[in-house]
């Protein structure tokens, strides 16, 4: 079984997922440009959201690159990996309302670090059915950044209660370790 | 003729319904934990449709997979399938807004039975264009599981009316069943 | 110039406009099955309009079937139907709200006709880089059934005026004569 | 690493907020064609964006026709520009609803500087990874309409606070340069 329609499914509801958060970002009703300035903390946390989809898609192309083949409890664990990627949107609407308010940046650390540990088991599974010394092995290695993301976020999450500007530091900390394209992939295939 | 594009438009749709249904979950306007209770039946029957939604698409993945060729039947057997999943959301809505009521909960199993007979009309078209002894018509054998998911469906809808959370407890029973991915096809393809 | 991509395009922006359509299906806010009887014209509106784009579907399905190559022409072609069919959405929610009245029904007539051009001239910008012996231009034909349709579309505008229900007894004529695919090219490929 | 995921990813999105632009186009809840007025700047900007994003979406089609490889830094470069393209149905929404007004249509003008920006920096990273003598070398040449459409939208933006309709002007005389696919690319992969 090739992965060609997992890809082209995972890009689908990807596509949707960054696109449709943009329908928060609400015209003002009035002409001034002061109307515009409720919508800085949307923009902002809107943009987060696109940054982290992105990296995501990145890496999961990445992945599949040299994914050989793949079985039911892939497709499983790559729904898996959508149905808390597809939470993003309602988790960036509120942080935008809210004007980065506790409860949402908490919650919004929840569905990172949901979204972390499922790519995590997604790519567990594609190790199952791979051989030690397949590309896809050698590629994802330890899988540091990987185990460190989710580990920033369990930090930050209670952290939020506290100070939510340190918890939305450290998921721009992540996005920043995670912004270069997954090298390991890049060179292995290469090399 | 060929399923490619076939596979892609319902890859595109499947990924848009379950993906609009998100909509649905209206970040709260003020940012107390207790803001996300009401928004729990919606979670709740966002998770259950994505997981329907997800059965659907691993299925038609599994499907396709051994499909040889298709006809003009064929891909309107197809978007009749897409039509009633195009529902989902609807219901889906409907019964988080409502707190799994009794109406809501009969409607929904409609969508669920009436996606589960346009599916089994789907593969009776593909069989009659494909011979008894293709790797179609071995993996899909007496299609014991699609039988009873719909007859558990019928009897759901009336019970709806009684008890909606028994209705709603079969509901999750034939995800279960589902859960597993079409292991006759899978083994069928590597026998 | 292969047209994977334009087909890849049309298949996303057609599946988009599909989906997004049952938006308009709004979840009434009560739980009595009365509440669903405004409904009855949205819903008829919508399938009315599933139909209509999953026709445009199967028939651009079989067209591109048979095209060899296309141009920078054909490319805005294709775009100038797709701006057409995506103002389906706003046409079937004006005539699901307001219960198939004069103007909506006659501006839906106006969208139907405009999206049947939009279709003749793609075909005629595929023809002009086919020669008159392809499969393209044996199996398009005198294209009688493309260019009926845009005739009683013109004549069902202004009955909108008179009666509504006959401009749409016409729509729904239209899709009648069209739901069996595109036989020519099934034929025309076959033979 | 060939471009096809990045293609698919791309096309997914593009086609999304084309097709999402459409739903600022609310139906009247009236039946007559007065209430249609209103609608007039919406359908205007809406018809200004769709032409908009499928001139990039074709220049798109036809960059990707002749890159022969990517890397990492050119999915970045391509997320990048669809970041900006993104905020096209929001400026679109804005513009429609205040009818054209000062903020609007210079903020307007500002997202497509930045897409146009954007995508002069997606073919730098691409040429950045071909010899000077591949077929993209060659067919993007100088890119002399790609710089100075930038120039013009840069001109245009401070202009809106004067005349607005001065940069609706302007950005419609940039359509019109683009209007006809790159022949530049069409011509070379013929040649």
């Amino acid at each position: 079984m090739t992965s060609n329609r997992l890809e082209a499914f995972s890009d689908g509801v990807i596509a949707i997922i960054i696109t449709i958060m943009v329908l928060e970002l609400r015209p003002p009703h009035t002409t001034q440009s002061a109307a515009l300035r409720p919508l800085v903390p949307v923009f902002l946390s809107y943009t987060m959201s696109f940054v982290f989809l992105g990296i995501y898609w990145n890496n999961h192309h990445h992945l599949f690159k040299v994914v050989e083949h793949v079985n039911g409890r892939v497709l499983w664990a790559n729904l898996h990996l959508l149905f808390w990627l597809s939470l993003t949107p309602f988790v960036t609407a509120w942080i935008g309302e809210t004007r980065f308010a506790a409860w949402p940046v908490a919650l919004y650390g929840v569905v990172l670090a949901m979204s972390g540990i499922a790519y995590f088991i997604l790519t567990r599974a594609l190790l199952s059915i791979h051989t030690s010394d397949s590309v896809l092995a050698t590629a994802l290695g330890r899988d540091f950044k990987g185990k460190i993301s989710i580990l920033i976020y369990l930090v930050a999450i209670p952290l939020a209660f506290m100070k939510p500007w340190i918890s939305c530091a450290l998921y721009v900390f992540v996005l920043v370790i995670w912004l270069a394209p997954d090298r390991r992939i890049e060179r292995t295939v290469a090399g």
